[in-house]
């Protein structure tokens, strides 16, 4: 019991986090260098060797502060999040499982949810996704509907980028985000000279949908900061006038 | 009278609704998979019967809802908008009215009149549309005369953007949204080195007259998000204001 | 003078405004027909004398107000802009002026004027120019700084889009509306490697800016339509409290 | 002691602001000048004149202002700034150093520091940097991270875009700010058909990132301007309130 305490304190010290953040630099430095075939031939066996002590102290943390807090540990989304980012680093990964190597660097986010400041960027950033739900859920309809419809009409102008549909998703998604719509166009319409009808009404209906995602997120940001303030004002207002009110009373008790 | 009020209660039930939007994303996938060769080849009977059932049933729930509310059917909007999807699957799609049926996954758009926060979300959209006619006619306007005046200075120099007066708008239609305006200038320039001058001057009109225009979307979304809450409060304010001069009324009274 | 104020009344009237925007409409049109060879090869000459009439009829317009206002028509900026459009195609347009023909489509903006909505949009829009001047004048600034640095770096490169310091000056402006600045940049950087440090400091200072005259339209706009609401109720409020003193001083004499 | 006043009287006034500002625009213009080598051939020798006699002035406003102030010169942020702009033009500008001559045209932005309402955006635009610390510090990390995977995944593909960890970090850059990134996919998915898998993603994650930082500036420039008027408002109620309280309890004390 005291242990567990004593290994709680000591994983929520200063000291603690400072060394933990100390760690998750010299691992990310430690991972950049490693895309670098040079240095890998050089010092490639340092480079390993950090790697591997950084997951060693890693995992030590993450048992410690386990064995600490049992399975409150899994109730912070930013721990399961620590506990994701070390086991991927355990799997085997070898085979078809290569990729996930690559994800080793993701450890190096941890820094986000070791500093306060970004920690809270964060939160804010999550925060917003529920109310952007809807506006999205339509825009991936209407990327699916206008795909559909794209594949139905451009299918036949041999153009790679309307072959499949898995294609003419992405080139639509391309069109959305404006990155060589009129290129993608006048391709077309060497084979259908048309095709701009089409362009004209997705990207105004797809500009305009994100437009007002754009605004929506905006506005939910506005009316959480500046409400707060006039809020506060119009409390003490609020205050004031009851105050008022309760003294007026008492004045007419006196009187009668 | 009976049998018409029972099919309208049928019809507005949750259960049924369920059904409808599961038929609808069943004939959206199906519609989907119609696009890949392969899958025609192996599935074509399946996949043709699924969009025929799926069209059947369309058909039968607006019968039975035409049945239930008569004319008033036509009066909400998303309802006219459930008939025309549906009454177009139902023209000969033949001839010059092939392109007909690649609208026909124009169907899977009815999951936003079923979706109610969907429903909310292009209801707000189509609201905010009449506070934007000014500055698209402005746009338009700008459009058309630029292109008029793009033609005049540019046809002679034998480029293709600048052909005739549709493919000009097209190409003014690009600047505006920024893609690519610098290449169309630069080959522009090898025969009329000055036609930056005309470049640079849409560039900036156009492009403030845009900025505008999305300004006054997120001021009237704002306008219609803000207020709402600091009025609210003022209301209280008033009520409490109005209460308090009662009672120095009363007193007054009392006093007299 | 009789006849003075009888032509101002016929001006002014909604039937001579209609007729007027008729006539822009139609010369709009016929300009925009001119643009196609093959129907000025048939209709040219309808056309010609098409745009000769609505010119004389604007024409005609503008006496009949000269005379009506004499020298306070001139007060008015759209009556200037009227002015200027037609006697801009009086002008002999032969030789090196040939390029104001194509100017005569700006009549079609008279239509700006004439219709109340978009004459409010345009004022909205002249009105928040002031606002930008300073951002804008450091925008002119931070391009020619940075014009005469890259022309300085880049010019032995043999780079055409850096070859003088007008060229340096489109690239860079080019580069600012973020339309294929990668290319620039990886062209350059085949020549002097480090080319991407002037890129990045480039693009982030002039976003940067650019993001903060943007902030600025909106935070101008934002100011002229928020507060007037939140006024109005505030001014009934004062207005209460201050009815309210008075009855409680009322309340005091009649005591005393 | 009387000599330092006089000085630093001279130094501030107006007319003296407006000669200096003379010489920067004369200064900017002849460095301009020099950007072009017909002009450096016909009039090399009176550009490089005017340039010293320039810097000269320069030096000896400094000399006069250090004189004037002493040590609180350097207090002012501008006049860092100023002095640095100069000091700079009189290092060596030889072999590796060369660079240097071609930030002499730095001094033009002298200009910002002597026109008030420049500076004033200026300032405005610094303080809103600190604000950004944590969210551009994201955007850093993402970018590092982002560049490991991505030339984990896409070394072996031979695109020189993601050749090393630098040219890899440029190249998620470019993709942020949306400049051509379908090309670079595009070319990507020849060799790994599963490249927009890690597109989308870094598309998504990155733009939405980017996105809040946006609106994390408007919402600070927006709090730092509305409520400073509904404020002001809020308080005239507030004293109105007050002294109508004042008013209730002389009423009660003359009543008791």
């Amino acid at each position: 019991m005291v242990l567990r305490d004593r290994v709680g304190e000591i994983v929520e010290s200063d000291r603690f986090q400072w060394l933990i953040i100390g760690v998750i630099v010299i691992n990310a430095v430690s991972l950049g260098c490693e895309t670098s075939p040079a240095l890998v031939r050089e010092y490639g066996d340092v480079l390993t060797a950090l790697d591997h002590s950084a997951l060693a102290v890693f995992a030590c943390e993450l048992l410690a502060r386990l064995y600490a807090f049992r399975l409150r540990f899994f109730r912070d989304p930013w721990n399961c999040f620590d506990f994701l980012v070390v086991a991927v680093a355990l799997l085997p990964a070898a085979g078809p499982l290569s990729v996930l190597r690559s994800l080793r660097i993701l450890r190096a986010l941890r820094l986000v949810a070791m500093v306060p400041s970004m920690r809270g960027v964060v939160t804010a950033l999550v925060r917003s996704i529920p109310g952007l739900l809807s506006l999205s859920g339509l825009l991936v309809l209407l990327l699916y509907v206008g795909a559909v419809i794209a594949n139905n009409l451009f299918r036949d102008t041999g153009d790679a980028r309307f072959g499949d549909l898995g294609s003419t998703v992405l080139t639509l998604f391309q069109i959305t985000t404006g990155d060589g719509w009129s290129d993608v166009m006048r391709d077309l319409m060497e084979h259908q000279p048309l095709a701009w009808i089409f362009f004209l009404c997705y990207l105004l209906i797809g500009t305009f949908t994100m437009l007002n995602l754009f605004i929506a997120v905006v506005c939910s940001a506005m009316q959480s900061a500046v409400p707060a303030t006039a809020r506060e004002v119009d409390e003490i207002v609020l205050e004031e006038l009851r105050a008022l009110r309760d003294e007026v009373r008492e004045l007419r008790t006196v009187h009668v």
